[in-house]
């Protein structure tokens, strides 16, 4: 028996194309097979994207998926595919009507397996169980003799089940479809998951997850094989598409390892995963172009050289808008930033907005400084409607989590926020980091030097600095992380060392933020990158960890 | 032995207000003893107010609520209160640390037995599986020597579990300890369920549900006991306190009615309950006042009457803010409406402002129509800023689901949108059986019989009315609630006999408000009631019912 030639197949699916996805199926089935694979595998959810929330429950949905899946079973026989066998990800529907997360097993022109996904993750970022039935059975095929098992992503994460039920099979192989969104370091966890699991059925395990942006999931790809042993066989890079092939022993002959990349950096798989994040929400809703207010700060320089890096930055739009309270570096420093990308460079004084407003409203304080910020957002949607951008939100975690920053000002309107999930140390550590790429590769920096030196302000008022309300970012950051990533209380923060004035103000600061949301509006559903937990909270809730 | 009298405690709890709630408890707890009650029993989660979201995963907050129960069943003796046994919900964690939704008994200043809620659902607005383990025993206790079973909720809602397990155990009564949100005809549906259930268990059911305003949730109370053969034996009215006693035969005496109220019109529910929400997210926030720009329209004009009718007239700012396009009788109608309600009336013309952006931009088409909108917006979020009002969002479901409204305007920004859930057919509705309410009680109508009588207008253009860019809202409202509210697709709404043009036209402007939302931000997080179903899709799909 000689043997068997398996493809995984690395694609970047887009929710509710069906079409869309259907196409890639067949183009990579094709390319599968013309470098002699005799079985290819897709990501989770392959015919519909992934995830793809409460339109699983929608019966015309669900038709036009089952749909997709037969006709690509009967256009790979019109393509001469016929003996090939297609492992492909679907939304199916069980004996009792209800939507399952489904692997389907394409060949000779018919669905011959299917297997409905039995571990629903509903946690962090997932709700499975809101909207699919689990399945029970187990799926276990046999090409060209050899036994190939089949399971759906969350079910290796638990023990027990589908997988701990195929330990007997004698399996030649374990194949993996994933929907697995980017974490900073998840790639060992899950490698060191898949090295068990692979012990457990005796068999190498196959790993094809699915890479791209999914509104507020990026997802890095990154699929890869092990042996029975735990040994490497194979792997994709992140956040592009891939087409690995292995060689399935299926006689006496050890496992040969064939194609391995190295894994980069975690600065730069978080900068990639941030552009592919912006680039898909721009490319799958169908934009060309992307607006920004540019201020010379540092979160809006990154924000544009991302964006310039997800679509080009002779389609950015950065706009100056200026006030009295604007320093000459500002300006200086985002018309810098726009030659550098490329980017089409506006400036707007605010000036007049403002005093139009004010000879109205006579505002002081702060309702006047959120006047100005606010004044910038609606330049922004106006250049937006009349040009057909996207405008996309500055805004990092740090301020957003702190409330400083102004609810639809030019840093938090928007459809999409790039550095919602990154907090201001992560900020300059990403723009370092990008500067330094430009340099190893002799291009020319795209981030001013003195955007990342200079000590941050937003310039609501004359000679105002961020530390005047803020404590030191790297102190910030880390109470932070503490506190809301890691759900820690104020008796958890005091344990760990943290200064009882400081912890003091970041409680009171992220509790004084909630409030202003509710007062005004959350602000925009900002789409974001999920690194990670998700957090679901109460709106209206009188907890304070203060008073504990 | 003599009958054991029980008392049914409706209350409004705050999401994290544990101090309060305990307080509830207390003084209700003695109020139901001076009424001869042994027993009392409160809602689901009393102790932390529901739904807490992922609030129940932080540490602390589980042990604040766990040093709560035990706090409480110590008052509750210092009260002399030490023989009444007191039921109530809380958060638990089971034996492997993880959080459970609990009834607890109290008595003799002891926690006498829990029980963990079953069935967690996970559909509609419901999140349960995400944050709670599951309980597994059932939960019979005896007070003089009655047999009484405790379940929580959806414990009733699934065919078998908890209720079906105590069929054999010669109950006395069952309590259900309830957070069951408000939806239209819901009524009917829950005591038709109880029947079933007091039948299946051979004993009387006593349904206790907490009333009051979360988020986007209002829970009507309506609570409620019928006797084994489903004769209906108290109930409470909706959208308020309550304290109802009933005496359950211990003995071979015959079940005897006691408090019966009727139910509410259907008009009247609905309004009670917009009300509620405003007011709670109003008073649990603390805020004291709300701004809402008043056009003379319907939208704006019954948005004033509910926040009047939630926390007073006087409590009201409502900002006319006329433009070039704005009729005369759009500025005497809103006048007239903050007379009626005895709210702040101010006038602020937006021409200077949008001249002022119009000289450095120079906009045209639906961009000019929607900077006027937007500047309106600024300028209630300014006096918001400068006098601490709420802002609240006029805008109703039927023109936020076709996308009829600009994004950030003073119609969409706003910390709540008492209208977001009621489409425009019902908005008019709502406004005639308000003012026919007041003529009932002699009162002044609240709204101008002009706002409710003349075509519907946005006034950003010359003679602009709704009609020019939308299907006859009767028959809008029809399709939106097949396709948007019941998920139903092209193929179904055709098949129901709605024109094709019709159809077309609706799936192309929802279509294009789904788009819209993508590039301009989803606007605010507008918190609103869920009376109808809760879907959640994603922001960024290819899926098009049209191309079916």
């Amino acid at each position: 028996m000689t043997d068997l030639r398996i493809a995984m197949a690395q694609i970047n699916t887009c929710v509710g194309d069906i079409p869309g996805n259907a196409a890639l199926v067949r183009e990579r089935s094709r390319a599968a097979a013309e470098r002699g694979a005799r079985l290819v595998v897709f990501p989770e959810m392959t015919t519909t994207g992934y995830p793809i929330e409460d339109l699983a429950l929608r019966a015309s949905f669900q038709r036009a998926a089952e749909r997709a899946v037969h006709a690509i079973a009967a256009d790979l026989v019109t393509d001469g595919l016929g003996d090939l066998t297609v492992v492909l990800g679907t939304l199916g529907t069980n004996a009792d009507g209800r939507p399952t997360n489904e692997a389907v097993v394409l060949r000779g022109g018919e669905v011959v397996s299917r297997y409905a996904k039995h571990h629903l993750p509903n946690y962090g970022v997932f709700d499975e169980r809101r909207i699919f039935a689990p399945g029970e059975d187990p799926c276990v095929l046999t090409v060209d003799g050899a036994r190939i098992g089949v399971v759906v992503c969350e079910d290796i994460w638990q023990d027990g089940g589908p997988v701990a039920a195929m330990a007997g099979e004698a399996l030649d192989v374990l194949l993996v479809l994933n929907g697995s969104p980017f974490e900073e370091g998840k790639g060992i966890v899950r490698t060191e998951l898949a090295r068990k699991r692979a012990a457990e059925v005796g068999a190498p395990l196959v790993y094809v997850n699915m890479w791209g942006g999914q509104d507020d999931l990026v997802f890095d790809g990154h699929s890869f094989i092990v042996a029975a042993d735990g040994a490497w066989m194979a792997n994709a890079p992140g956040f592009e598409d891939a087409l690995v092939t292995w060689d399935v022993p299926t006689g006496d002959g050890a496992p040969v390892q064939s194609e391995v990349v190295d894994f980069a950096s975690d600065d730069e798989q978080v900068y990639r995963a941030v552009v592919t994040g912006l680039r898909d929400y721009v490319v799958k809703n169908g934009f060309q172009s992307i607006v920004l207010g540019v201020s010379g700060g540092i979160d809006s320089a990154l924000t544009a050289a991302i964006a310039a890096d997800a679509i080009g930055g002779e389609n950015v739009v950065g706009v100056s808008m200026p006030s009295e309270f604007s320093s000459e570096h500002s300006k200086d420093d985002a018309a810098d930033l726009c030659k550098r990308l490329g980017a089409d460079y506006r400036v707007q004084p605010i000036a007049p907005l403002v005093d139009a407003f004010q000879a109205q409203l006579a505002l002081t304080g702060v309702a006047e400084e959120n006047l100005q910020a606010r004044v910038r957002g609606v330049v922004l949607m106006a250049i937006s409607n009349r040009e057909n951008h996207l405008v996309i939100a500055p805004g990092n975690k740090s301020e957003l989590a702190t409330g400083y920053a102004t609810i639809y000002d030019a840093g938090s309107i928007g459809g999409f926020a790039p550095l919602k999930d990154l907090d201001k140390t992560r900020v300059w550590d990403l723009a370092r980091w990008r500067n330094a790429q430009a340099r190893l590769l002799g291009e020319v920096e795209p981030i001013p030097v003195n955007s990342i030196e200079k000590p941050p302000s937003a310039e609501l008022r004359p000679g105002q600095t961020d530390q005047d309300s803020l404590p030191d970012y790297a102190l910030l950051d880390e109470v932070l992380d503490a506190y809301v990533e890691h759900a820690e209380g104020r008796e958890e923060l005091l344990a760990r060392g943290f200064d009882e004035a400081v912890v003091e103000k970041v409680l009171s600061l992220v509790d004084r933020a909630e409030w202003k949301r509710r007062q005004y509006p959350l602000g925009p559903k900002v789409t974001a990158l999920a690194f990670g937990r998700d957090r679901r909270l109460p709106v209206t809730s009188r907890w304070r960890e203060r008073a504990e």
